[in-house]
């Protein structure tokens, strides 16, 4: 720090989530030193626009983080697990968005709106949870924190960017292959996404979960600090490009209104209502593409389950699910460094 | 009905539905004397190949059930509004895809793996399930019969061809549009649906139910004659042609282990267990398409609910979930009326 200002790394640079990192410091005008952009060999020599400069991505290696106050990491999880350490010891507050760090339980995992003082735990690193997790529990806190919940019961629809870049041209490039009559290449994902569903994200764990419907429940309780909320999954790809949507059925401690739902909604940061069904608004990855905020909408009292409400909610995975989260973690922490 | 063989008018002739009917009474080699395929003045004219003749589409009107002993209609409630009285009075037996007679108590609502004895309380009319809630229904019923099923919270993730040829055409064109860098035209659903999801499926009610997942509940009560079965869903459209998958969340009166679940649908009609998460099987539109059977998949102990079993369902809604669960009907019918 110097001047107010920081120097930052941005881990993955060129990766989905890595290039609205950079959008999001920009735009929230998050006070920058240097920045310096690391990617692995194959992007290094590329060029990013940032604050109107053209910056070179340059190779990531042990010796990246000298003099780096923050660094975000958006690479993967053995990347993290590779080079999270060297950044720590170098002298950097390392905020990580791979699972890597996820579980372990010297390392906060945060969503600024829940639980901005576990920031203040960190050791050198702070996790960013799963992208759907932050997304459905920016949605969920505000009715957790006024009457409790106990039961998640969660059906989710993921666009392919959430694998990144390549998932976005393996949409693109099947629909193409699709519309000429040819046999559409698969090589990201485990079968065709174009015009398809696949309900596995992430690989599978002995008890029929894969590791993403697992992280739902493991993440859910760390942020929550609630080692007793059950969380049921299902982590369903679909051919959208951007924006994660899902069914979230839960029920409460104690009995709540709808209308109380929305209002407490509506009221939360990181939160919007769109709830209007008569004018056929709700919320979609179309209208929630680009947001800082998550939307909720189809709020209802559920029909099967005791104290139970139904919802649908969306949110910007690249935003909310991981890049816009990192930055309000690195805005909490310097505002707690300033402050002290 | 003469030497065996029965006249059948296809109401509808033209639509997705209609078609598939068609090919299901040929592949099934339905004993069909004459078929008279009917529609709207719009396609009367056109051709349409059975039996390899082509066979021209006559304006349906009120004289059109002049000898017919089975009249399959697929047009809409309205034309069942219109016309199956008609047929009935002119001597057929009406087997109605539209959602008009659905909720009669005269009107027997029938899943021929399910129900088949209802098929003889008719009196004239017998009404095919809603698409999502026959495919739902293939695959629990085994378990129902078994250990009975108190709750259902279902997801849906329904494809275009649900709402008709416009249906499909609507999602070709909006691609086509988007490829070209041009505004996609949005006419057969609310909103745009190339990569992207709709909540809504049919017009809403007054408990923020659509009158779609109100169909899972009532239909799924009328078919398994219990009137205590909860069912909550949220129905969703997605960029998907054809087959309909869900995420079934569902208690059990009794306690019944999974191995079980697998072993009970995996012996029963109408559905298939395709359920080998290491070899990356599982139920998709793209492996269910084109399928009498309907599949399950991702079958678990639910980890929110007490006796709780999670899994994944796909089926081809034009068939089983609309054409062949008729037909299917009209072959008990007629297989009684044979041994009568």
């Amino acid at each position: 720090m110097k001047d107010g200002k920081y120097n930052i790394a941005v881990v993955g640079a060129t990766g989905a989530v890595g290039i609205k990192m950079l959008e999001v410091i920009e735009k929230r005008k998050f006070p920058v030193g240097e920045i310096t952009l690391l990617a692995s060999e194959n992007s290094a020599g590329k060029k990013i626009r940032f604050r109107k400069k053209l910056l070179q991505v340059r190779t990531l290696n042990q010796d990246s983080f000298r003099n780096i106050d923050i660094a975000l990491f958006s690479a993967g999880a053995g990347i993290s697990r590779d080079y999270a350490g060297t950044a720590v010891n170098s002298g950097a507050v390392v905020i990580d968005n791979s699972s890597y760090y996820r579980n372990d339980p010297d390392v906060p995992l945060v969503v600024p709106e829940i639980n901005p003082e576990d920031i203040f735990k960190h050791k050198g690193i702070i996790s960013n949870p799963n992208c759907t997790t932050a997304i459905m529990l920016t949605a969920l806190y505000p009715v957790y924190r006024t009457a409790g919940i106990k039961k998640i019961i969660v059906s989710t629809y993921q666009s392919v960017s959430g694998a990144g870049m390549r998932g976005v041209s393996e949409l693109e490039d099947q629909v193409k292959a699709i519309s000429l009559g040819l046999k559409p290449d698969v090589s990201k994902f485990p079968h065709k996404i174009a015009y398809n569903l696949i309900p596995q994200i992430d690989t599978f764990t002995a008890d029929g979960y894969t590791k993403e419907e697992k992280k739902m429940l493991n993440e859910t309780r760390k942020i929550l600090h609630d080692g007793k909320i059950k969380v049921s999954s299902t982590c369903v790809r679909v051919p959208v490009r951007t924006a994660h949507s899902m069914a979230v059925t839960f029920t409460t401690g104690k009995y709540i209104p709808v209308d109380e739902v929305r209002r407490l909604l509506s009221v939360s940061e990181g939160i919007r209502v769109l709830d209007d069904p008569e004018k056929l608004l709700y919320p979609m990855p179309v209208n929630s593409e680009g947001n800082y905020d998550c939307f909720a909408g189809r709020i209802r009292k559920d029909i099967a389950l005791r104290n139970g409400i139904s919802m649908w909610v969306c949110g910007d995975q690249l935003l909310k699910g991981a890049a816009l989260n990192a930055v309000q973690i690195a805005e909490k922490l310097i505002a707690n460094l300033r402050t002290a």
